[in-house]
């Protein structure tokens, strides 16, 4: 695990702020710098246009193309969808005195960019030096409104230091910008237009048909010239600004986007529809709509902030982290996922994986129920393509996909998509931990059942007996450990199959009593008998957890023991990352893993396991694990600290919150890594917090970083919001709103309320060295 | 195995007869009527064009194209080359009354073609019924020249029933036909003209840069007027025949072709050396090379004939199959290897597997072993793509690609380019075979002691320590049985591996005190050191070998035997292949096997086994077969004969000499089954006439099925020809020429010599009622 930082950004409490412009950095700032509202989202790049390295990334939740795959044999998918790059709707060229502003070519001074955590706004300014040694001073402004999802706005400002005359501007639409990934772009033009001061196009991709309605409306000072132009992916106006010295002038763009997937609109009705929507905007103000952001980002900080004393980097770390999770996804909108990446790039092309459930929901659960239901509601809306994938791979039932945009398979590497089978459990205890907290038996026994019966049948259907051992498990399978291809009983598929059989019949016995027609309705529908049930309590009976009683240790598969051993410490630090350094197939045949996979149903179903079982699992497999996937380390971490090796979690915690602000992997200029951001705050809460979630009651075991000397965090559980607030001596909780909950609290339960239960931090919580991370 | 003849073929002993045109089979009779002399082969088209189902196949041994691969990993190939279509060196146009022959469109009757096996001649004639009522009958004749490899020939003879007046006819060379399988032509013209009679155009591969030098003279008749076409990828000649009732006419093409792949040729010195060599031909008239041709299959027929009697069909297919091994190699030309489907179609892209060493050689070994040893020099030239290939997938030594056209890897699909290593040990054991059976001990101590030091430098660096076995062997392989992937320590391979090991020790050895300088001469070379061979020592007799002591099964690999099982039997027949009705990830998942895998290894080390571990392994995996491979029912009916199963034996033989003439795989239409021709060759002669080639002396030991009256083969060993005649009654051996040989046969040994050895065939080797079939 051997990660260096790239420090670089200045470190703000409450703001990400970049100094001076750096081209071989821009790439990794316009990821950081990404904008976005779950419904669309806008990479860092400039407004005015650049010629040096950019991803010009402008993309809408859902919104895909899709290209033909030379598939071989049967059940691999035969097009492959991705989020498509869509109209770059900030679009702006700016001239004087014959000279083009760009940040490669122009000579510029002071430049500064800043992302503030309590507005959402995005600025960049410097000074502009044309060739006659006048100089302007620019300041962009940019907003993607978290409270009306299809709202954008740009401010730009001119300060004239000493130059009067005029500033030619272009401010349009563009739906020409290249999907990179693709070399191409995907765009056609069906319709432009002015209507009611509204500048409108609507685009369509070329192969899906998906359409986007594009508008703005510039609010230009009275004396402006203003002319339409017009190109065939193009429309915009173009107008001059007259400067003088030490005044400033300004201009605001406010744009409005609608996204529409449904093929049942017509063309007409959604111009109509997005001409209606931009002029219910007419006239509002870049402020109107800072205020509303102000307001919404308020409100957030207030419900979900995370403090961190004497460790400014990972306060700003943890806030980033939780800044993005609300830009990427707030369950506002039906029908969306989390793409690995959200809205902030092209690889993983926009596509959304297990890491929905297993890695996001719980940030969801603890600070936005409303939208951990909306992601469950994206699997139940896609339940219908599930049920043809399974059919696709000779099985029944819902066979959820590893990598997906419209809820359709769209990974193209068989050995994922055919292999991991961690999706649909992972959906499975998705359910069930919503329903757990929540408490939503609205959801549970409709929806929430349906999708667990669809479950079951795919993995009855799936599995298969072993001849010597009799047991029932998955053959030919790869677990979440994707370092091991085609291996026989994984054990976290197999654990994680049994618990999903447990949970779908306990829900039918439940049903059973409470709401018997709703089962027999379900039962009617899908057509499900009573053996079906009996057979899923069998096949959960019979499961085979590959386990060596002697040592108490999982076995990862069967067959994993004999697997060669290498010393993951010695491989030379030059050949990580594997995937490029090492030949695909030579990943696959040591006693390596990539990520957790024993660890991680050991982690899902913590009180399953007491804490000796947990240590000698940690022990086992922690140092064969080279953390190849950002989602492994933060799991490490939370289980170095229930077993007090609490230097060791710091060191898995160390690049958490800021794997993207310090580009530790190198690879930020793609996008963030947006899931990982989410175990970074699980692994503050989960991880030093101690909080678990399932068990009977909700479990805090607080502890702390020598490094740091407190840290807080609250959590939403009903209708209380709980504040926990840890230093080196003791322990908080109280509640800050809502009904007293009952906690336990380390060994002991407690009912919190708002006067709060105080603590001393046990011995075993705090600040011992760790011997086995001094050796 | 249910598999259904679709008899259409007319059965002769000595010929291939078609009766009547059928559209729907026309497909099918191109890949059977395919000529070829290895160095090029042609599909059975029609000469004169044709607007129906057809390939238009014209194949030159090692011409390659190359397509870029959209690798997204390591040691995956990044081209993928395929053996081209080239010129249509055939391409005739006919005209009369203004009326276009094409056998899609015209009114024909009569028509039959027929492919000789005693003159190699195929030959198309039919009746062409004007639209006016008149009637030509045509005549086409196609000689693949098996004694000048260069050379084609062509005859079309006209008599007019009573349609007088002129034939307008075109012929040419054509440049511009189809890959299909890519679907575009891959050749750009370098130079057309017309040179001492010839006219000659040189064409070049438009990625690869091979070139192809081709030309052709028309004897016409006298009075016949003549004139050049050209047109960018064409050049030929326009001329008018006039034709009179019941007077025959025809006209005679002789085309000489060179393809080269040495870059350093230059074009020009192509072109001189074209011309030259066609000028050589000049004068030569078809019958001139029809002579060669018969003299040269009279040849073949004398050596390598088999007969059946009471069995005209599987006489006529023996005898296909034996003249398509020798169209398609014969080892006069270097640097070629077989194709899968040797220079027939375009399936499996021209690529040669494993099944030259394993399936192919033994043919050659025993009819043609010059042959044989240009096969292995296929090895030894391209030892530097292996060495190259072993560093892409981080190894030392030499990998062989398991597809390949040149050398190089060639498959796409990395689960076997980078899982299957069987091509190396199949090396081995070809190298080992051949010396054995030919004692050509300057080839072992030189090319062949070279390439076994790198194949186990190869082998030692790919195997890997079993933590828990402590034992040696391959991790994360596939083995011959491609229903199994990415398994440990397919038991095939490690054997193979062990048996590559102590061979290359025991040369080491025996080099030493046979020719010591040249054992210091390659070790100075490689760079080995004694070490290593300790090493290869040491891991042979670590090797795991799964073996289960109590039943004397070999375990396919660890684990299999608790892999679930799978009744074949009950798998609806419409189901098969497997690989296009089965979603390609479930084939993976069962006790079911493909191809043999442990009947592999103990077929190819026959004389390792006692019969007892046959018989128990073969009644094991036999029920587990599902023949998905046309090699595999040949191994089996081996076996069978072996273990005294007459009956079955017969069955899985049933079809292997006329697999293509009765299409049963329903997949002719792609090319002929050209490797499995050489597993019928064997099926024959190692199963029925019971050869056995591994141990210390050639054994015998002949059944024979109760469906034959008696069958005969031949086999060359060292200077001596040896002829067995098998009937119900007696076995008879003599030698047909050359000295004496020492002989196994049943349990005693002879030394056989032109008198013979007369034996009554025991009652354990006739038509014996085979229990286990009749149940």
């Amino acid at each position: 695990m051997a990660k260096i930082a790239d420090k670089y950004l200045k470190v703000e409490p409450w703001a990400i702020v970049e100094e001076g412009f750096d081209v071989a950095r821009n790439r990794v700032s316009e990821s950081i710098f990404s904008l976005g509202n779950e419904y669309m989202g806008v990479r860092g790049y400039p407004d005015e246009g650049y010629n040096g390295d950019s991803l010009l990334g402008s993309y809408f939740n859902g919104l895909y193309e899709e290209v033909p795959v030379g598939a071989h044999y049967r059940g691999i998918i035969r097009s492959l969808r991705f989020m498509v790059n869509a109209v770059d709707w900030l679009y702006t060229r700016i001239k004087s005195e014959g000279e083009i502003l760009n940040l490669a070519r122009s000579h510029i001074s002071g430049f500064t960019r800043r992302l503030d955590f309590k507005t959402g706004v995005y600025t960049r300014q410097f000074d502009w030096h044309l060739q006659s040694g006048k100089t302007i001073h620019l300041c962009f402004e940019r907003i993607v409104s978290m409270t009306r999802s299809n709202l954008g706005a740009q401010r730009i400002s001119f300060w004239s230091k000493d130059y009067e005359g005029p500033v030619e501007i272009q401010s349009g639409l563009d739906f020409s910008p290249l999907h990179e990934d693709q070399g191409r772009n995907f765009w056609e033009m069906i319709r432009k237009g002015e209507e009611t001061g509204w500048m409108c196009a609507t685009g369509k991709t070329v192969s899906t048909g998906n359409r986007l309605f594009s508008s703005f409306q510039i609010q230009l000072p009275d004396k402006a010239e203003c002319r339409k132009e017009e190109s065939n992916k193009y429309t915009g106006i173009n107008f001059k600004l007259m400067l003088e010295p030490g005044k400033p002038s300004e201009i605001e763009k406010i744009v409005v986007n609608v996204a529409e997937k449904n093929r049942e609109v017509s063309d007409n009705e959604l111009w109509q529809n997005g001409v209606a929507l931009a002029h219910s905007f007419s006239n509002r103000t870049f402020n109107d709509i800072l205020a509303e952001q102000e307001a919404y980002w308020s409100k957030v900080w207030q419900a979900s902030d995370i403090t961190i004393e004497g460790d400014l980097e990972n306060q700003q770390g943890i806030r980033f982290c939780i800044f993005q999770l609300y830009q990427t996804y707030r369950g506002d909108n039906p029908g969306f996922n989390i793409g690995a990446k959200g809205l902030t790039g092209e690889a993983y092309r926009g596509l959304a994986f297990w890491d929905t459930e297993t890695y996001c929901l719980p940030f969801y659960l603890f600070n936005n129920p409303k939208a951990a239901r909306s992601l469950l509601e994206f699997r139940y809306r896609s339940l219908q393509h599930a049920l043809e994938r399974a059919k696709d791979v000779d099985c029944e039932g819902a066979f959820y996909p590893i990598a997906t945009i419209d809820g359709s398979e769209s990974c193209d590497l068989w050995q994922h998509s055919n292999l991991q089978l961690q999706v649909g459990t992972a959906v499975g205890y998705g359910i069930w931990h919503y329903v757990k907290l929540a408490g939503d038996k609205s959801f549970l026994y409709k929806e929430g059942m349906e999708i667990l019966i669809q479950l079951c049948r795919f993995n009855e259907s799936r599995g298969q007996w072993g001849q010597q051992t009799g047991q029932f498990g998955y053959f030919g399978v790869m677990g979440p450990d994707e370092f091991q291809l085609m291996v026989n009983n994984n054990s976290y598929l197999n654990f994680m199959a049994k618990k999903l059989f447990e949970y779908t019949v306990q829900v039918a016995k439940e049903m059973e009593q409470q709401a018997p027609e709703k089962l027999a309705d379900l039962m009617a529908m899908l057509n499900v008998s009573k053996e079906e049930f009996t057979q899923w309590e069998r096949l959960a009976s019979c499961m085979r957890i590959p386990l060596d009683e002697k040592t108490g240790i999982y076995e990862q598969h069967d067959g994993f023991f004999n697997m060669p051993h290498i010393d993951v410490d010695a491989i030379p630090v030059e050949q990580f990352p594997l995937y490029h350094h090492w030949s695909y197939d030579r990943l696959y045949r040591y006693d390596m893993v990539k990520q957790p996979d024993v660890l991680m149903f050991m982690f899902l179903y913590s009180s399953d396991f007491p804490v000796d079982a947990k240590r000698v699992n940690y022990e086992y497999y922690e140092p064969r694990c080279i953390h190849e996937s950002s989602l492994s380390p933060s799991i490490h971490s939370i289980f170095a600290a229930e077993l007090g090796k609490h230097e060791e979690a710091y060191r898995f915690f160390e690049f958490a919150t800021r794997l993207d602000l310090d580009n530790y992997n190198r690879n930020t200029r793609e996008g963030l890594h947006t899931t990982s951001i989410a175990a970074a705050w699980m692994n503050i809460v989960y991880g030093f917090g101690g909080l678990r979630s399932d068990g009977d009651t909700l479990l805090l075991q607080p502890s702390i970083p020598a490094h740091w000397d407190g840290y807080s965090f609250n959590f939403q559980h009903h209708n209380t919001v709980v504040s926990v607030k840890v230093d080196q001596e003791q322990l908080t909780v109280t509640t800050a709103s809502g009904d007293p909950v009952e906690l336990r609290i380390y060994d002991q339960t407690f009912t919190v309320d708002s006067e709060g239960v105080r603590l001393s931090l046990p011995a075993s919580s705090r600040n011992v060295t760790d011997a086995h991370m001094q050796a």
